[in-house]
């Protein structure tokens, strides 16, 4: 199941039987000092893996690094350009078209990310007709997180490192996380945020969005299993 | 020492103290019904964690996928193609720059990818001007071969799933080969496939190059240490 | 106000004075039978001329093409690649910091467009650090329309040609709108939209996304107003 | 007649009908004190739409900008690279050509244009094979314009904001015109100007080129009407 | 004076005396029955001699390769796309600069390479700010043209493998000339080839635009002579 | 047999009776006291008329330019960057194949040009499926080299100014040599050299590696020729 384990000797007939691949795709960034900055990598890795047993797909070695423009300057921060994560995914995507995969998942664990994947799954959309490129960055969590949330959210697509994505690892990678120095930051971002370039330091020294020691593990289960149904929900419908 | 499982919080003083992280860049590739198409992969981060022990260096999440265009036709093969590479490997290496490193080494673990390395790093000479930046492919590594092996090259710069590969996965990753399937198929390479684009499929259908039954991790163990040697004695010269 | 109905004589001074320069963005773009192709355009434009008369603003010209990816395939739609818009938006960006303007506001009438507006805004807080760079898509819009709609939203994003869409038009363009063929079509866009590539002509004939005939000029006005305020009070904050 | 007035159900049916598309391209620059600075957008505008109205074509909204390298240090100028011109100016091609239209015809009010329109509609011959692409720029103009000017020209190609071309704007868009502050001035163009990257700050005060206080309606009247008999036959030739 | 004969040692002393460096411009394209595929590159690298001579400068050895697009499906023809000479001629400028050099002199054999080497010179503008950039076609040709050839021109820009330029070879490079076989071929230029894309086969067979028939030395030298003086008059205005 | 001398009204017939061009690749660059700039343009162009003599080939004017990034500070070199050199290369090569040809051979003068005609002919491999690029660089040389050298190399790939290349150069453009001047200089290159971008002003002043003195015509005539051998015998393989 985890292709990069697989041999060419045997892979082609797994293609043949699967005919989907997952990606997944993540980022080394600050998420404040309870949450590794591989955070968004261990998430999409797991949750692909999840997602993979039910779905019967192959997983792809995890794409490490994402677009984190707002977060650049902080500590431990790697940023890749959009064009760069654009091509690079697209080089990818071209390739399992050629080795005979029918479905691309991109499982995403980093909301900066979704600008280029996107756009490289449009670019697909007309090099690789025949397979389908789906990008998923945890379907439906905002219902879900509504439901278990103890503080409401500080803003309207932003979440990190915070009560909901720190419940995420609780569940997906409980032992990276270190509960006792989760803290509580909930800061006011200001409206332009959505409007105007505004790196995070402007508004977070901390990079945590909110109040992570409310974060437990059942609510992670809770908001990603229902991602989880989404995406295969979403998946066969698109068959 | 595994730079994502770092936090923002402690990572200046670790990246002060250090100044130094290793990438290791692998592939996903086709190498014979004996080893996974993730070799590269795996004997890049093994390979990248010794020199780290060894340099006091921080390891960055492993980027595995590379330039794979002579066995882009084999089951399995992912290509990248060397302008994507050359992109996001210099996305990553401003990262590191501004971040506050000083030496950004790239631990190879696929031949196909040194042309994008150097070129990366040439990128980088202009715009990061007081980072040091190194690519390594095993440095040494024809000498100290030449002296352990048994059956002679079939090129001048190529190896492949053969004596010698296979011989650094029973040192580095032994649970992962399967040295019952380990087979011997020694091609012709053509003379021409130096000067002209020649995919592998016109003289291996394996994907092996020599006689993959003589690895040993005696052999491996040799080879990989002398190139060990070399990267920190290369290192330590370049400081 | 309108920048291109100065003479260069005149204008520099009047940059002295603003230094804010106002770019309506829209497209030509399918909007169902009742509404004309360049919607976007004549909204865009004549929300900037309110936004500058509160702001003492110059407008310049409204860029009448924009990003339509997904209605493209319908009749009269003009579609223009985010590369190429950014690279567009990036010159003219560069040229007003030059001409001395210390703020450049893009006001898109169309939601496709935001992605390039976006990246070009990254690309300009780069090269031009003492301009600010803002791109308004009705600000604080759902909220308000949510005050006033009669029909609830086909989807959390997108409206088009729809109830809100064309009571914009009725307070804004009213003599473009041809409300005897304002129609109702409630398509059910499938879920997998936010997911995958998915040209609207999957889900809609018309392009039409809602109940165009509850329009009224006065929810337009309503919800037009309110963006204008909040556009107006984010200037404020950013001064 | 005007493309983006038409709705997306009733244009198809004209696109059927006209299959010629006509694009006007401008500028924003710098005309003296009695002229506008988006002098070349009202000239190509109104010209455009009197091609159409001769040849049963549609006029798609005007491209405001252009390529201004010579009078980019004027107040009030805006530069388009010639590379985002082209690409923007393909990517609206393509469209039409997927449209249904088989003739394109952009007509240009700004010389420094010329470059970027041909360049693009070098691409559009290979990517629309069955669309014709034309680029018009007064043709025929240099003969008319002989038979009526009172002062010689200050150049062979270039004419700015001078006895002509206020001529022209007198003729198509007088009410945009401040014959008061016409005035006179006649550069002495180096001939170097042709040989070396010349910005026209080295040569003139004003951006005027000439004696614009003889400009005359009747003038105007002259050269652009040739100009559109030309247009006209070269579209007919062209069928 | 020949740059490329020029050793290390020596050519730092030259450059210090002379400052300027001169690059030939030609291209391989067909040029009729009497004229060799490398006309243009023949013309240019001999009268760059002759422009050295009379300016002390450096001349490098000739870019024998151009943008022929329109003769481009004639035997022999071999066209660089514009990009391609912009970027290849920038990276050539910027060298000069470095090396020291304070004029760059393009002495340009074809006219259809004058727009990839009026954007380098705009590129090298920006980049290279304290040195000369400059791009010669026979400056001032069409009036000493005039003055000797017997048949008028098919076109006011255009003249090729004709009286005139069979002349240029007659003076410049006789012994390439085969005047046995100078044709006579006056095409009847359409009117729309300075406004769409057209192929020089929709209106001549030979390339040979006029009566080859009529060139001789005498006049190839009074127009070359012209040409001369008229680029050392220049470079003299220039310093 | 050079295909600039010919006509077009001649070549197609050639074209059709040999099918393979031969492109001489060179570059300036520094060589020492003893040899010109233009050494490897001296180099490929003559050994290409060689080839060309035994494989009936045409020879293309030189592309007299090339990528030196490690000499590119030495007085008189001019560098070109590996995508413009890349995309001249597939231009030429696409043009040949536009025209018939059937193999395309780059005889290349300078090592630092082997990336980019490699690159350029994995391009072409995709774009001209049936026309073969072949990219050579003395084809055996460092065997023949063993053979006849006096001292031993000081790297394993490269030889510059050197025992070799002036060999070479007496043997093939002895009027070019000046032996008086050539020096010794025996420089230690750093093992990092291989591993980290390393300019040669690091290691050498005069860009001589090795005792340029014991150069000799046989030697190169030895040497030349066996690599004539090897390029006569691939391209006989390849058809």
């Amino acid at each position: 199941m985890e292709f990069q384990y697989e041999t060419s000797f045997d892979v082609k007939e797994k293609i043949n039987q699967s005919k989907v691949a997952i990606l997944p795709v993540g980022a080394v960034e600050a998420h404040g000092p309870h949450l590794p900055l591989g955070t968004d990598n261990f998430l999409a890795e797991r949750l692909s893996h999840k997602l993979a047993e039910r779905t019967k797909a192959l997983v792809l070695p995890t794409l490490p690094y994402g677009q984190v423009w707002s977060l650049r300057n902080f500590p431990g921060s790697i940023n890749i350009k959009n064009n760069s994560m654009i091509a690079f995914l697209v080089d990818i995507g071209e390739s399992l078209y050629k080795q005979g995969f029918k479905t691309f998942v991109m499982v995403n664990g980093h909301l900066g990310n979704q600008t280029a994947l996107k756009e490289a799954a449009r670019v697909l959309y007309e090099s690789c007709p025949e397979m389908r490129v789906i990008y998923f960055f945890y379907p439906g969590m905002n219902n879900a997180a509504a439901e278990v949330r103890e503080k409401s959210s500080t803003h309207n697509t932003y979440f990190h490192a915070c009560e909901i994505e720190t419940s995420f690892m609780l569940y997906l990678a409980p032992e990276l996380v270190n509960m006792e120095k989760a803290l509580t930051d909930i800061p006011t971002i200001p409206q332009h945020a959505d409007f105007t370039p505004t790196p995070w330091e402007d508004f977070t020294e901390t990079a945590v969005l909110g109040d992570a020691s409310l974060a437990t593990k059942q609510k992670g289960e809770h908001i990603i299993n229902t991602a989880l149904e989404n995406m295969v929900k979403i998946m066969k419908d698109l068959k």
